[in-house]
């Protein structure tokens, strides 16, 4: 329990696409990982088993994505105190304001983190932002990481204004 | 389990005003029930425990009521056969609309019967509707409900002829 | 009638292919059906002759969907004690918002079981929830099913541990 | 079946605080009217009855209105030809929006002229500028109701000019 | 004046597409038309000079469809007293949602007969049940109108009943 | 002509409450005024009197305000090439959305500088901003003010840190 | 400084296309411009030395376009006076709604004049009659840019008239 | 540095109410707090060096509320690695989802740990439950509070089933 783990849950292998640029950050960053399909609705016994444990297993922060009525990261957060970062899906209908307000709209007592519809990135970012008060040596890589985004964004500054004025 | 039963659970006790509706008709309808306080958040183990044991309490029917992110409906409905009406609560942010969204667009394999935001009576004759399949007596009840509803709209509607025409 | 059957209705025949994710579950669990379109508002007719003969025809369940100011659930509910599940269609505005409210908010008095915006599947598990009431058998089926739809998202979670950890 | 005559119905009685400002207008115009409450739920019955006799009785026109689920104006509109007008009426969830929608987004094939939430008023004047194809009489009245109209914003323009600048 | 004449009205040529539907309908039904592509915003005199003129040009009714800040079915419909049949039209943001409340919300005083977004064939129904008060003989090809919509919904379900049952 | 001119325009003297915090802002910076209760629907003729006549009245920016289907800010604008600012004005349904909408959403060509709901105060600073390119004296008030209200919430602050650290 | 300028400013490269319909626009009406692309978000300090430079740069107006909880107009608006106009870019979920909210619902005392949903002409468009009041020649250019819309307007009218009357 | 410390920010001293639900379970935990008053629009300076000395001066989690167009969670967030949590305020219009969008819809890269609408209870305990990574101390507490909680359902379970079976 000496190195950082983030537990990433998704409510079916169809967010998995969603879900992977979540993963891609966190090896950037280092972190070790547990990547798990678990229905909050279709295998409710694995999702307690799953976040009951959690702690006993060295999980520092959860991040738990879902679509439509989206209860997964709710069910999580209710069965254990480990953060929990809820990444609201996009599905077919209703532009993903149903997995949005599923997720954000916790009743007093359990709070979700959520992030915006299909955040992924921002919810891998989170964790490690959250991992840092324990391990700060991911501080400055949090502050590198940022570094390096201005630097693109002041490339594309550069880019435009060469294009353009 | 020879005559019918209805389960109603709210999320919290102050959705017992929007709940008492539905208790008062399946009062009059003569349907024995268990009224419980369980959040699907706040006390996750007594969800797990009602919705697990309800078909072996003869249990027929299910109504439950949530606000805000109302998973409760849907995570009793994860937990059990027994059919789960899904009563959104109104609360103090967003008209309802979170709560309606949290409970109806539940994902593919487990359903739960929605009525409209704080439609709490036509949960209790939906619950009517569904008993009357295993209970024949209540259809007729349910006719004679329906015929006295029928009445009460033709009064006004005299009245409403003699004031107005 | 001493086997289960289920009316399942669209407005249109353009619905049929999100009917039809419901009429094979149905045929599934072996449940007897009649399959019909009948428009509330290009055939109202049909809508009352259907509807007022259902239980004469020995009909458990009704399944209605339709799009838009979607009228079909309640104008049929109106006409029968017969519960009536209503499936919400999304069609080219709107994201299908226009069809859930216009399905879920029925006014007190006669209920109309709704479910996810094009949730068909949710449909035909829901009329068999509400079957098994009264064809006890129905129940070890749902149970089987359950388990299937468990063991499908395990395999699932095995194959991304194996592909992501 | 010489002088106008519109029919005003409303789903529920209640919603006569609504409608009677609609009927005020009709009185002002000098209209004759049938009022109802008429409810398409509760109903249908008299739903039917009343729309199908509504060209043979004269009336010339029909305005519905409902709220919530409101699916009375579309009820109507399917068992007659006269032209019906809908007012969605705003309850007590969802500020309006489900009446509004299951209004004005009518399938393909019966049109209901849907106004403004609450807009009874608007409603009661759509009414007179149709029936005025008919009755010509009736289009010098409206000019000079709208002059009125006009001449009232002239005098609120004068006052705050007068306070204000 | 002896004909029933129909001006419809587009905020843009890109409206063609959803507002030749109404067209072909008009058509069908024998009404003579005045087509015209009026912007209430980049030509405002175009539309003063169209609505004033509308009633001694012999338009009993005005077709009017626009998207996203729709104002020309009111600018219109604050010009004349013919009554304005106002289509919202779907553009590239908000789903028509904008269209729809920017010509259904009229304030008191003047009123727009609003159809369904994007519904030109509703427009073009309601269209002719306005002329039938003016000229009856199209009340009866009104019904055989919605005669053949029966028929081919009727046709519909038995192909349906065929294929499924 | 040489001294800073606004017009504030309200579709309904009822708008002036929400109205009267604009003619605050523009008295505290010394901006001459018109002050006009215009009607787009009720009294169009005024509406294209007032703003094809504005720019030889001297006025500079224009601010109008409206609520429901609010055209308003946006006819006139289509007359003028004097700036409109548009504040949406909630009404009784909808919660400003539909103003906001009927507003903002404007199509190519004419735009409306939309601030937010009951947003009359930022219509003024607004309007005081556009001004200060021509008369360059307001820019440095214009900084004054913001210094003030930095100065406001740097006093709140101390309040609050003294009371709750 | 004695030519007109306008910083066109955008969060992210890939808003390009929405903005470039606003750069054309300034080009031919001869605006000199800044074009930028700074996130309020990963290059905050860019956007505080940009905004506190604009004055006396001789920016007269500055248009930022942004999507998503869309910071950057209102940001940028808070560290000048110079007025802002804010384009909303619709972004993958949410269909513009976000980015609406976010920029034009600013609280009091820093305004932000908000355009249409990818509006970018109108936000061009805006910043030039902005312009007119301290570039008199504009104005002209601007009446001559609108009547060249009217006449493609009326240009269009012709030929749909020839087409369809 | 070696105690928990959590800043607590809001846009202006009228979200006092809101956020003192959170401020008094910060007290209940025990955790050092900051509270303070910056307009992330009215005093940008303020809020650049807040955020920027957050972590200099020992802040472990920083709460940030605001309303409408809610920038001040996303702004402190673009300036500090320390995570912020962000509760969007119920202003006057959109009741709270103009907040919560401008909040929780942050771009890829900086993100915001975003909770209900109002919800600051669960802003403080999500704080504390980040906080329990670096003071595992605080785990137990939030073990103890749950319990409380569920008791506390537990406790009107019971009045309840009393009451009402």
């Amino acid at each position: 329990m000496n190195s950082p783990k983030v537990a990433v849950v998704m409510g079916s292998d169809s967010d998995l696409p969603v879900v992977g640029r979540a993963l891609e950050i966190l090896d950037k960053f280092g972190i070790g990982k547990e990547v798990r399909v678990i229905s909050a609705h279709r295998t409710p016994g694995m999702a307690v088993e799953f976040a009951e444990g959690a702690e006993a297993r060295g999980v520092d922060v959860i991040i738990a994505a879902a679509g439509k009525a989206a209860h997964l990261p709710g069910v999580l957060a209710a069965l254990t105190t480990v953060p929990v970062i809820g990444i609201p899906v996009k599905s077919s209908t209703m532009d993903g304001l149903d997995s949005l307000l599923s997720i954000v709209q916790m009743p007093k007592g359990i709070p979700v983190a959520t992030v915006a519809i299909d955040g992924s990135e921002n919810a891998a970012l989170l964790a490690v932002q959250i991992l840092s008060l324990k391990y700060p040596e991911l501080r400055q890589r949090l502050k590198d990481y940022r570094k390096q985004m201005a630097d693109d964004v002041k490339q594309k500054d550069l880019e435009v204004r060469d294009k353009l004025t």
